[in-house]
């Protein structure tokens, strides 16, 4: 294990996670609150912290599959761990155990808070609430690989263990540029939303924050009531732009590159796409005789599908006093969560793709057991070892969603709360049903329980394995 | 397709349900009961297209893994239309559709009901009910095999679709006299229970249809309050024989043989006894605060346990009023479910192992890409189209799991309800939570909620391939 350069690749993120609080910090100072010296006392800790770990003396530059992973999750825990402090410091989260759930579930692009009144904070908290949504999207090892060329040519690692997805490769030859194309399409679409969001008279502050939330598929409100107050232009707005942060970027890429045959041949966009309108049309149907009119039933649904499935968890009514069924559609979308290189969360549409195709396959296999057909995407073969991760990717999936829901069940809530916590924490949406349902929140778990939920979330973003491969005892092995 | 073979095999199947009629039809004179003749109707039917079907000119008697499939899944069908047939001629229970279900329930070894109360039925339906468990527990097809040399030699593929478990063998080499053996084990286990219920003064007719439940592992109760009323040494009784009826039949085998040191080297059963053993003690201190004394905490644990993870499904306490956690704790036993090659149902022991150890390789994997190791169980390297069968098997069971709960949730009942529901058919268990808890039944369900149940519960008990094979276009051509 190198653990030199992990401990390099460390202090570099809390360098950056300082750097990455100075745009809180100048809202404390335009609000003036006092509590940007919570926030100021934050960054001087990260910086300390971060450059004495910069300093450790690098002997090998290579990185593998083992330090890419451990790297990955250790990092994540370290910015959790600072990120959580300006709540405390500043008092306006006393407890530190709520504050790490907010702050992981800002990072992870959760968006599930502990908070029952979100007004109350201070601007420049919740600034750094929502901001973290925006760096936990692209990934803050993305970003750092963006601007330093860490772990010279292996860093590929750092990259696969930290995009969502079970293929995620790299747009260009070099990971570097792969990292900076990303961040600068990442860029360039949250302007674009921000424009949008500023011409239908949103103010500035909300602008910032609600496009950070949409933009990390997020989906920390800064209202009580979430999304509900804004204007239908508003909320279309935000429909739009949750449903296109929740697209593999690779496809924009190929856009932008105007190659537009190949990225119209990608599978998973289509039936992403055409997962949300499914969902939408049925949900309108059902709940119709709702709402006064069939347009504005259909810009509901429509809201919520595409809040749900790119996981973000913007809400702009109560979907818990909806019918079951169009409850269990929305419940349903968290597991299936938005395509694999997106902001996205959840098990991801070409996970799920891939799975069907294996059903197919098995079936194929026992009609014609001596003519067995590779399986391919988008033209492609599938590689052995992408399928089986992908098998084992559920089977990991289900054992960390099974051993949640029973350690929660301790603190004796219901079946359906417990249930959508940890369906929500571990897809990274945000809300869920019943107690923890859009006009709830997470504060009446116990402190255990909160854990659990914020490992979730964790492991979640991160998709499991460099979460576990730190639990892992042949990793500390030779 | 070899379409002929398949007519015959399902109408000696028929020919020997009408022959399984007959200790009904016993009952019936015993009591005086009138409801004899719809038994005695269903049998001349049964008989009837029996004899018709065998008369089929067979071609060949070539049976593949294709042919194999679709008898198996045809056969169950059939079986379970002619089965329902007696309730419904005899106006017991007058909606086809609700007696379908019931009689699903019997040969799946589901044991939900939608009857509010059994005891109003006569007894020979009551009989006939409860031994649809004991046909369905072993297997019809296997049974039939036992007796008639049907399909020659590439009978394998029908115990292989009949018998639940990633890899169900053959004990001794020829698959006539494996049946022949499990059905020995069966009937001598099955002799020896009712020995013990007789025992302990329980009456003749309810020591049989008792048996019949727990050596299916089905639980159909023949009280209105399942197994409460009963004295404690007969629950006990009951409990014991449960577990042992979860047992892998291979065990037993080894152990007739004498050969104790391979069959204790089998990972399963000791996975089993201790999953049995750590939540019964769980169970016992969540629930201790309910019950007189820690005696009677324990040994009430221990039946609901015993009975949910070998998914027998009989109570002897309303279980829904427990604590969440135990509830949970009931709730993921159902999945387990019991070991392969057992009457029992559920996901399997045995699956959840190599599941498991799929997990660890894939760590393995990622910390020595280039050292990877072949996957183990019993000392024996699992197969690859093993491994990939039990992935799928996990990848469509969810795929079945989320669409029946979707689709049942069309009756706005809870989500504690419908999610149990689903989970408690389709693993073949029985009762599940809040409505459909111990003390609830399925008859608020709508016909098409019915339906998409007895579904579940056929497509559990034959694990789920015979059943979609039927669905796969490619099955039908060539």
């Amino acid at each position: 294990m190198n653990y030199t350069i992990i401990a390099n690749i460390i202090g570099w993120v809390l360098v950056f996670e300082a750097a990455f609080m100075t745009p809180a910090g100048i809202t404390a100072i335009v609000y003036r609150e006092r509590e940007g010296f919570a926030l100021l006392i934050t960054m001087l800790l990260c910086l300390a912290a971060g450059f004495l770990l910069t300093r450790t003396r690098v002997k090998r530059k290579s990185i593998y599959a083992r330090e890419g992973f451990v790297a990955v999750a250790l990092c994540w825990i370290a910015l959790s761990m600072f990120g959580a402090l300006p709540f405390v410091l500043a008092g306006a989260i006393p407890s530190y155990i709520d504050a790490l759930f907010e702050v992981v579930s800002g990072f992870t692009t959760t968006g599930s808070s502990i908070l029952p009144q979100v007004e109350t904070l201070p601007k420049c908290l919740i600034f750094w609430r929502s901001f973290t949504h925006w760096i936990g999207g692209m990934g803050i090892l993305v970003f750092v690989m963006a601007i330093l060329p860490l772990a010279g040519g292996s860093a590929m690692y750092l990259m696969k263990a930290e995009s969502p997805g079970p293929s995620v490769g790299k747009l260009v030859p070099r990971v570097k540029s792969t990292a900076l194309l990303l961040y600068k399409m990442y860029l360039g679409l949250s302007v674009l939303q921000m424009i949008f969001l500023l011409a239908g008279g949103m103010p500035l502050f909300d602008s910032f924050t609600i496009m950070f939330g949409t933009a990390g598929t997020g989906g920390f409100g800064i209202k009580n009531d979430s999304m509900a107050g804004y204007s239908v232009y508003l909320q279309v707005v935000v429909t739009v732009f949750m449903i296109l942060f929740g697209v593999n970027f690779s496809f924009f890429y190929l856009f932008l590159k105007k190659r537009f045959k190949d990225a119209l041949k990608s599978a998973e966009v289509w039936v992403y796409l055409a997962v949300i309108l499914t969902a939408t049309v049925l949900i309108t149907v059902n709940v119709s005789g709702m709402f006064s009119s069939g347009a504005e039933a259909f810009q509901q649904a429509a809201f919520q599908v595409g809040s749900i499935i790119t996981t973000t968890g913007y809400t702009t009514t109560n979907y818990d006093l909806w019918p079951e069924f169009s409850k269990m559609i929305l419940v349903l979308l968290m597991f299936i969560g938005a395509c694999a290189g997106s902001t996205g969360g959840g098990i991801k549409v070409s996970r799920i793709i891939i799975l069907g195709k294996t059903i197919l396959k098995e079936l194929d296999y026992i009609v014609h057991p001596h003519n067995v057909k590779k399986l391919k995407m988008d033209g492609h073969v599938v590689e052995h070892t992408v399928l089986r991760s992908v098998n084992v990717y559920l089977a990991l999936y289900l054992f960390v969603f099974a051993s949640s829901v029973l350690l929660i069940s301790l603190d004796n809530f219901d079946f359906a709360t417990n249930f959508t916590a940890v369906a929500t924490t571990l897809n990274n949406v945000g809300p869920g049903l019943a107690k923890v349902g859009p006009t709830g929140n997470f504060g009446m778990y116990s402190d255990f329980s909160k854990l659990v939920l914020t490992f979730d979330m964790l492991v979640g973003r991160l998709e499991l394995f460099p979460v576990f491969i730190l639990f892992y005892r042949n990793t500390w092995r030779g």
